[in-house]
């Protein structure tokens, strides 16, 4: 029976963890027998994928007054999906805060806070046109025109006539532009934690300007905006790729060229721990991205139909999967099973699926959250191993995972795909190599743009003296050297740590 | 004139209490004179529930391209609800960690973040197919079919042929377990406060697999999965009983079978306090709570109609009469109101309502709210006085008030029921003695059942030592003895309490 | 090209502040400059309002089912509106909490439970009545048939007769109460912060019932009640004036009435900094406040139309503007750029946005979040200078920018007002000052009428005694000398601050 086969893989890692784990040799090799068969079983499955239901709700039938009714539906639908990605933010503002030190708090806090408050005002002037050139505007060069119209008129156009001269494409633009919007902030908001508690405000402004403004949308554009990444076919439903990675590895470079903060690394190059100052703030992090992430995946179906209950169903399985798997791993490798590896565990899922949750079945969304709860540990330590400092394991939930996400996408898709490759199976589903090679060059390409665009930016603010604050402001903390007021007041804190 | 006495009895008791805190006898005595005439007043006026309303509106007439709408709008609106229910998570998460020691708030965070990740995960392996027997699937025997169809592809059916061989039942079955996912996640956290501070980890995780994947399902499928109790006219709207006295039980035979925390009773059995180590994030997760609790009531009528809009209100009514109630009755017998008290209030009253809250008119919940914010405090005194330590209140909040919301559809409930019991009508609507006693089997059997399935798990986890740490790793905080890192950095805490 | 001007007037602040925070004066005037160019642009641009476009939307076209859905829609859209107004009673809490000293953590985090809990109870029992005089109900000598109504059955009365009855208002009785009284209760706790560290708990509670029950209603029904001020054409669509403002001077005399903390101001009138006591947790709840009003604007178009993307997006600007100019501010005032002034200045711009929201452009948004970011920062100096002691600053923010919100209506407002003037625009959109010499009076009608009332409540309870705590009970903290436990256990804080 297959069916016994694919119920262990959904339970078998918490539950073994939980009666055995002292045997760590057995542990590993069960968890490998088990993936072997759930590979076997995938191979021979091919469920519809939910893109495919979605169309047998003929949404043509719904004319007349059922037309209008859907399409205000449509609407409203994303708009509460925008708020859910918005409140993302909170989340993210909580697991960097939470993992990192208390005198940098407020610094954390009021980064994130400037990522939404920018990346909302810079991504409507700049980034949004250059992120959908085909759709509503010219290319860098137009955008000039863009705002224009953004700012007399055209962005209030929801007449039923716009909206059918776009060939009915349901969404508003207004609404269509608050859900990308929240996506640039949480992107930018990625890189916030990785270079947590020894960098200049001023210098975190300008990146925080330049990436809403200028990298993401460019990056956006390649898939999302039609470009070569889109005609190319390349499969990312919510951002792996173009969100995660984008943000990921500007995190990576970012903690590369600042480096590591002050006593991370003795001398002779070994890690000193540098625990989170409120794990209970970091989980309740973890918990809101979680939440938040139920609008960023569904919503990106940018449409109310019937694929949004399968698609809230596989967000809930990755980010399950992934938090059991990180768990069970840290548990495995280090002995003990790890409060925040296991927060990062259910990130790395849930960052992990939204490529390919368009086009996956609830088995092969299991199997990518799972492989993200693994990863991100090995990459967690891994990093630290280089001597690179980041403190939050940005790069290794939203870079590394996000690439993973691209590739879980050319092994396990289905044969319905959404994004313009519709004839197109991962490897796993009899379609050969062709989607997951199309989907590691579209890795390839966005980690090579962004760590080279990233690499110039923060290379530059180095140079200029931008980036990196002294060594007497890292160690009285940010809070007080860069914004003049502590973030716990002193009754909340013993100086002993400071 | 009736409605003067209505008034007096929504208002009286924020009002008394400010303006005499001194005189308890006369505000006790006042107390029983508003109740008494509170349900003089409900015995003579029948107003119509949530459920006669919704069907004037006929959703039969919604055909054609109205007909699609709807069942898109069902489903949307179900999804978010589900959304809501799962930020639940964060509440419970924030409540007990907030409500007990410094020393172990990150092992509470991993508890409540497991019990999601293992709810949703074997919920969807097992225990959905057990839960809801005659819809989907089949019983225990043939659960495996269940997932075969599960991870193959019936998951995903939710073309308007299937939902129609379904009675045009409007909910799609991923979006209806989403719903269902979260519940289960909620009923398994419910223990996590309850046995805080003293418990391994890894008999936690077994305790929490059972619970999601068997007790659970299995009390669920009495009533909402068409078993006994639903056949006998037990009403049970969104879970009093089947939820929360599932979870409230397990609590009360998990504390006591791990014992009270070391140091919790002197030894002539006096109780001392141990106050929760943040009060603001205990109170942060009762309102977050209280939001999620729009999802878990009105989410249960499990469509889009006109009742959900009157299930909001009486949401909102119970809350704010168990919050109001729960600092009444602390002041009143404690001298001073008392914030945990005034939190456990509100979650109180929000317990009791879920039972009738699709049969009860605004002052019957706002009765049932009361009674549940008075029944709560009283509980928590008297569970400590059994030598019973529940560091948060786990089961006078969910165990107590979930039977209390049991009797009170007994009572209250109008001639307009929903789930099966068309005919009655409680004690003080003129139904007779027939619906309450069915009120009172039900969370008997419900009581039974749980007592003795967890006693069993807890015992034979206790008897293989996997269920209670050292008194050392106690001492030391199960932070860091059971996940190998502090919740809180060290200048965040003073060493004294440790 | 005036489309240049208006992209520096978004993107100057952040930029600036980034590149050049030693040169003060010129950035000022920078600033002046840009202003300036704006200010010429709007008076040449008159972009259509939000609701000039839904209009387009014929709603009339949805007849027979599709109506039914229409209804159905509108009703659940405002469901999730008012929970997420709702949500913001979190938002407060945390702000409120975070901004002043531990000691006073819990007895902030219960006063705000309690505005929850009492404005629910008593707006349903009064306040309702008092605000909606003719659409429901008679004025106060009335409210008793009303009450009646409300507990007998006229509250559920969402029958598609007595919806058609109503003109096919399609709001639910039951969704509208909850969404309003979500607000009555955003109103109370407004003051919670202004009187935070020193007011006695009893008659806190006394003040919380006054104002939901009385002083808030009378002022909702002079605009939304239909009355003077909406005969006069005043512009209030989400209540700048008559939520903010009448929550910022009941905060403002609470704050003069209860006098400054112990020790805020040295023997020679010098202000003493007493920063926050977590500034993390006053950062999540700006974050929340922000999500929680994306329901508290779209909301108030009460119902689910395409208006509702525009008023989406309209509310990032205002936030991400407010935001922005409350850090650039703080900057060039201080020096540095503070973080409780940048969340301040979301918050100032979200309060300032909600009259005019419904008739703005992009541009008028944006300017009216800037200013009002800017103005918070000097309100919060000013107030402090004039020896009130404002501990969070919930008169400049709700008060101070609720007035300039209904100023900014007057200057910006394009020429589809939705409230009752539709013939009105603002002085820089070519209406001339008729507008702006109404929203005046509107804004000084509320500031007395609240001045008065709230006076004559504050100093009613301050003369009887049961305003201000005894300076030793100050000193101990109001959670242990008010509630009779800490907020944090011992191990949470160090001896020294308290």
């Amino acid at each position: 029976m297959t069916s016994t086969v694919v119920r262990s893989n959904a339970v078998t890692p918490g539950a073994d963890s939980v009666t055995d784990i002292k045997k760590k040799l057995r542990n590993r090799k069960l968890l490998f027998a088990v993936l072997a068969m759930a590979v076997t079983w995938m191979a021979t499955n091919s469920p519809a994928g939910a893109q495919e239901i979605a169309d047998q709700y003929d949404r043509s039938s719904a004319t007349g007054a059922g037309a209008v009714n859907m399409v205000v539906l449509d609407n409203i639908f994303i708009f509460f999906c925008a708020v859910l990605v918005l409140m993302m933010q909170v989340g993210f503002a909580l697991v960097e805060a939470g993992l990192t030190r208390s005198k940098n708090a407020a610094n954390i806090m009021m980064k994130n806070l400037m990522d939404a408050c920018i990346g909302i005002l810079i991504f409507a002037a700049v980034g949004w046109g250059i992120a959908y050139p085909g759709d509503f505007n010219g290319y860098i060069g137009s955008a000039g025109a863009f705002i224009d119209g953004f700012f007399s008129g055209s962005l209030v156009d929801v007449s039923p006539e716009a909206l059918a001269d776009d060939g009915f494409y349901p969404l508003a633009v207004p609404v269509d532009f608050l859900f990308q919007a929240a996506f640039a902030a949480a992107a930018a908001t990625i890189v916030s934690g990785a270079v947590a508690g020894r960098t200049k405000f001023v210098g975190y402004l300008t990146y925080s300007v330049i990436i809403t403004g200028l990298i993401y949308p460019v990056v956006v554009s390649w898939k999302w905006g039609g470009g070569f990444l889109d005609e190319m076919g390349f499969i990312d439903f919510a951002g792996s790729g173009l969100v995660h990675m984008t943000g990921g590895f500007a995190a990576l470079v970012g903690a590369m060229v600042i480096g590591p903060r002050l006593g991370k690394f003795s001398p002779d190059g070994k890690p000193r721990a540098m625990p989170g100052h409120s794990i209970p703030l970091a989980m309740t992090g973890v918990l809101l991205l979680f939440i938040g992430w139920f609008g960023f995946n569904p919503g990106s179906q940018l449409q109310a139909d019937m694929a949004v209950p399968i698609l809230g169903v596989l967000t809930a399985f990755a980010a399950a999967a992934g938090g059991v798997a990180g768990m069970a791993t840290s548990w495995i490798v280090g002995g003990r099973p790890d409060v925040s590896m296991a927060g990062n565990g259910m990130l790395a899922g849930l960052v992990a699926i939204c490529s390919g949750i368009g086009e996956m079945s609830a088995v092969g969304t299991i199997a990518t959250g799972l492989v993200a709860g693994v990863v991100v540990v090995f990459s967690v330590y891994g990093i630290e191993r280089l001597k690179i400092d980041d403190p939050v394991g940005a790069f290794s939930v939203h870079g590394v995972c996000g690439f993973w996400g691209l590739l879980a996408t050319g092994l396990f898709a289905t044969t319905s795909p959404i994004n313009g490759a519709e004839e197109s199976a991962g490897l796993l589903y009899g379609g050969g190599a062709g989607l997951l090679i199309d989907q590691l060059v579209g890795g390839l390409a966005i980690a090579a743009f962004v760590l080279i665009t990233t690499g110039i930016l923060f290379s530059a603010l180095n140079s200029v003296g931008l980036l990196r604050v002294s060594p007497a402001e890292e160690t009285a903390g940010l809070d007080i050297s860069e914004h003049g007021s502590p973030g716990y007041a002193s009754d909340m804190l013993t100086t002993s740590a400071l």
